[in-house]
């Protein structure tokens, strides 16, 4: 079984939703859990369960809170429950790093302590988006708000790697996102990046070329990359647009006494609709492009999003992920070798 | 009542859909209407029905089609059914123009005969987004994918005036779309677009700072701008996702007899539910900053989308949008004049 060291300090709610959640998943054997965070309040959330097999406290004195400055707290708090997470991670004492915290700061903890895999300019942070057919893997979804070709060129390897790991494909399907599906349109980011991957004819993954934000949720494609401004767009809307459509059926089944009879009938289908939609069943986004398993949760994330977390890293530690981006890395590094002999020379 | 010209041969099933669109249109009285297109075949589409009152067809011999390409089409075709119906309201024989042909030959021939209100550098499509309270508008939709902070702040002030006129907003909350609510986000042209608006102190609209994806369908903003290429992900994705959320509503219901029957007794709130959510009730999307009214249908525009189209156009020229949209330019001038200087010094 693998160990997933959890920043216990870093949730809106934090330690009680981190420690309920890590509870969870070491009672249904998803991983060993190490907390890390300010001792006395992680024991306290523990309450009865301090001394449950699978699951030990490690003490960080400091804490980095959602409006610290990312880059500053990664480097300046040196004992924050992030960062010790890290090292235990850099120190081979846990397989996976998880963490609710200030996202800004976990990506730059994580470049600083665990390193990017040798070729990777940015990690990209990934989501599984639900779609008519299979998961599909959205990146990067925030952390890169100005991106190159190169860097979507990678997103796309990375991506690829991780869908095969984390769903199962065997030839992801990997499209750009894009106002139209034809190669002219696009902005110059998109166009450069097309270029790129046209070229590619990888083992690894098949290009589809431009894909739009509807072609998303039919389930056409296993990755789509794109800038992180465009990437938390698409993220935001699918959200709200999910959570209107929902508020409308409910209001509209309020309406009379047969359309309430109706609703009540559907109790259980709108319970599994309401799970495929849900945040907290995705087991947040891990950083693509670090050297290790680091999964970022919403800062307000349930026990229950914090356990999936913990169990999609978990899985993705023992899948082998940090050695499949490696491997993919150097087999594709040709692709955006000329981009930036092209951008030395431009 | 007003006059609308008729693109004939605009859309995909053109000009089916674009005659009975333009018939329902006369018999609803919403406005007369001008059918611009292949006589001969547009009389065929009209049958018994050529001599309606209030309907008239002007005869263009070319055709502009969805792979034109739009400048040279705009220019070159110079009797395509698109072009003069743009002359005919150049020449005040009609009050407003529609068409469900090429978006970018319509903006093209829109610029060259039409022209723009004076200091608008681009004119910016608008789409009505339903909303869990009234509609918001989003601009620009597609047309400019490249955007400089002026354009923005220009979108703004138009798609206010547009809001107050089409959606009865006294004093429209304008919003710029963004990754996140705090202004040291979001990219280098959002960030400047932010700093032109946060000083706008205009009397004709509130400027909220930063919205997000998922604000855009709670209804707190009226007006939301982001550049073409963005705003085309944000409608391709609620397009997307709202037929996904219907298409597991579906597949849920028809899971189970009990479910079923609760389907039957849901039908009216699902009816209900389309409609809202129905692209084709939404009568197009007007392009704000030409000295006159514009409305774009979407390709696969049905009747009733044509119908709504001509409804929305009439109401907007009726409602006085040109004039409305020259004055607030006149009135915010000011706002982007600082921008421009800054420009061209840096």
């Amino acid at each position: 079984m693998r160990t997933v060291a959890v920043d216990a300090m870093g949730g809106d709610g934090a330690p009680g939703p981190e420690v309920q959640g890590a509870l969870e998943a070491v009672r249904q054997r998803l991983a060993r859990v190490v907390l890390v965070g300010d001792e006395a309040r992680v024991r306290r959330a523990l309450g009865a369960s301090a001394d449950v097999e699978g699951l030990r406290v490690v003490h960080a004195s400091e804490v980095i809170t959602m409006t610290d400055h990312p880059g500053q707290a990664a480097r300046g708090k040196r004992d924050s429950s992030m960062r010790v997470a890290f090292e235990l991670a850099r120190r081979g004492e846990a397989d996976a790093v998880v963490s609710a915290g200030n996202s800004g700061a976990f990506l730059a903890s994580g470049l600083f302590v665990m390193k990017r895999v040798a070729g990777v300019d940015r990690p990209g942070v990934a989501t599984s988006l639900p779609t008519e057919k299979e998961p599909c893997a959205l990146l990067d979804m925030g952390a890169n708000v100005d991106c190159r070709p190169r860097h979507l060129a990678q997103f796309a390897v990375l991506g690829a790697a991780y869908a095969r790991l984390r769903h199962g494909r065997i030839r992801p399907r990997v499209g750009v996102l894009s106002n139209g599906e034809e190669s002219v349109k696009g902005t110059e980011l998109t166009r450069a990046t097309h270029a790129l991957l046209a070229e590619a004819r990888s083992d690894d993954f098949t290009y589809l070329g431009y894909v739009e934000g509807k072609d998303v949720f039919t389930g056409m494609c296993d990755v789509v990359v794109t800038d992180g401004f465009t990437g938390n767009v698409l993220l935001k809307t699918a959200e709200g647009v999910g959570r209107f459509v929902l508020q409308l059926v409910k209001r509209e089944v309020q309406r009379g006494t047969w359309s309430r009879l109706g609703a009540l009938l559907l109790r259980g289908a709108f319970r599994r609709l309401r799970r495929t939609v849900d945040y907290d069943e995705h087991g947040g986004a891990p950083l693509l492009g670090l050297d290790g398993v680091a999964v970022l949760c919403h800062g307000r994330s349930s026990p229950k999003a914090i356990k999936n977390g913990i169990g999609v890293a978990a899985s993705l530690a023992g899948a082998g992920l940090p050695q499949a981006m490696r491997e993919a890395i150097l087999r594709h590094s040709n692709l955006w070798a000329g981009e930036a002999v092209q951008a030395q020379g431009g």
